[in-house]
């Protein structure tokens, strides 16, 4: 298969872009990867690879070009062509470390929408304490939603739950403020009665506390909601991380207790780093669209390729497709 | 001046809340605390103080009754009792562990709303990693929220930040999904535009993920967003916690590290807990109502007396009502 990456797009681009690509090839033995960017820009990092293809491309989507604008004016930028790449038949999926908004768009006005899906949907896998991790979405790809929507956000998760994670029977779970059925605001009150006719495994409202205990595998939110609930979580990490460092900076008995659990302290920060679980895939498009973090080193490209790979092995959007279909036909 | 206190209200009622009152007697010459519960279930934890009055109840609001329907039954119940007495002036203000949802209703249809006032919001406040703390609110009094309501809520919190908290003009944001004006869900982008209008130092959107560094003193959401980040903040704290406890619990190595900084490990803790701050205030009603967390220890108890003490002795019920007032006659 071959797999459209952006080389251009991200915090340390073009640069460790490569060298997750690289990486990935190594990995994956089955895989083709063509890069989209600046040739010249991109040349000091690139290595000859008979399974690499390097398309130069003349644009660029900047982080703060505003996203439906630039997805149109810019035909020749790395992120269109490469989503372009997968809507002609080219690649089988693309990954993306820039611009997310951009990218969303050029998910939605290039790859397109699979028939029947009305919004499309990022969606990240956010860590749990165990490491097996959840599924949430809509985290951002659009602010307002309809329970109708919620609806397809959950037959989606699920697919992707069972084909790429491997979770037989995923549970599913509505976010909301209370367990009881009959809680929270005119959304998730509706939602919730949606949620119960879809053919997934509803498990109910999940609250926020216990996400990170992996009460469910599949978590269904407004894209507003679930951003905020992402950015708190991240905050919170943070300021934990902060204070961590404060208090074994402190003096020099701390400084010896740091020393002592080095290697126990980084496997917390690893858990904790969603980056590890393969970048936010945005569901309900005829392809996969994946959105790597924006501040991807080479390994966390190198995990949002082996989830397009595992997308595309699994064929979740064909699967999404058809199960769309069946739906409608009811 | 007299504080109400609800005697039965909370998991560790009534030993943890007389020893909290004791203790704010103690620390405060000049309040009065009368006591309301089940004389009997108390009494094993009483002692006689002459600024003590004890007044027996017979009825106790349980933690799964529907709030609204309890409130108006249980009239001898002693949050019931306890929120009359502020109605009929015998009391300044009421501290109570008990059921939020009832607590609310109490608020709401014994104590009573200031004229003018359209929702009442509940507003913790929260830590900040510099130990200073935030205001946030609505943290779950409504659910749906409309965007005069959220400028209500603006008002509100900046006048107890500024009268409780000492801040001399207290940042305001908005929570949203990004910085930049614009930015949003449908009741985001009109709130912008109420809350630039409202008499308050608006500094604009904040993100959840900088809520904890202290980018605002004051943060203005809907009671849904707003539950759920509180959650968000509390689970990914556990969660740390938690596995904070496996890394150091793991080994011997790790063990002796633990050891080395138990203390800066409990100031971490105390940092994060917000029960330190004291409790969360309904706004918008004609007295202060406290609703210390279900779980308060004699601590928390005393933190929460403290603040509605302080609420009091700086009439911020009185000046909310003025600024409404103004407001309305403009």
């Amino acid at each position: 298969m071959i797999i459209a990456v952006d080389g251009m797009g991200g915090d340390h681009a073009p640069g460790e872009i490569i060298k997750g690509v690289i990486e990935s090839l190594a990995a994956f033995e089955d895989i083709d990867i063509h890069i989209y960017g600046d040739e010249q820009a991109m040349s000091p990092f690139l290595t000859d690879h008979e399974r690499l293809k390097v398309i130069h491309c003349t644009e660029r989507i900047e982080p703060d070009d505003e996203p439906v604008r630039a997805i149109r004016r810019k035909k020749d930028a790395s992120m269109v062509r490469m989503a372009q790449a997968v809507k002609d038949g080219e690649a089988a999926a693309c990954v993306s470390a820039g611009n997310t908004g951009a990218l969303m768009a050029a998910g939605l006005f290039v790859v397109g929408r699979i028939d029947g899906i009305e919004r499309p949907a990022l969606a990240p896998t956010l860590p749990t304490v165990d490491g097996q991790g959840f599924v949430m979405l809509d985290l951002g790809a659009n602010a307002d939603a309809k329970p109708s929507q919620l609806g397809q956000y959950a037959v989606m998760g699920s697919i992707y739950a069972e084909k790429v994670r491997g979770i037989a029977k995923p549970r599913v779970g509505l976010l909301n403020i209370g367990t009881e059925e009959g809680k929270g605001n005119e959304l998730t009150k509706a939602a919730y009665e949606v949620l119960y006719n879809e053919p997934v495994h509803f498990i109910g409202n999940v609250e926020a506390r216990d996400l990170l205990t992996g009460v469910a595998d599949v978590v269904v939110t407004d894209g507003f909601t679930g951003n905020m609930v992402l950015k708190s979580i991240e905050g919170t990490a943070q300021a934990f991380f902060t204070m961590l460092k404060e208090v074994y900076g402190s003096s020099l008995k701390s400084k010896l207790s740091a020393g002592l659990i080095k290697d126990e302290l980084r496997g917390l920060k690893n858990k904790m780093d969603y980056t590890e679980y393969g970048g936010a895939c945005l569901f309900g498009l005829n392809s996969p669209v994946i959105k790597a973090h924006g501040s991807s080193n080479a390994n966390a490209i190198l995990n949002a390729i082996r989830q397009a790979r595992t997308m595309v092995q699994y064929d979740v959007c064909g699967t999404i497709r058809e199960t769309v279909r069946k739906a409608e036909t009811q």
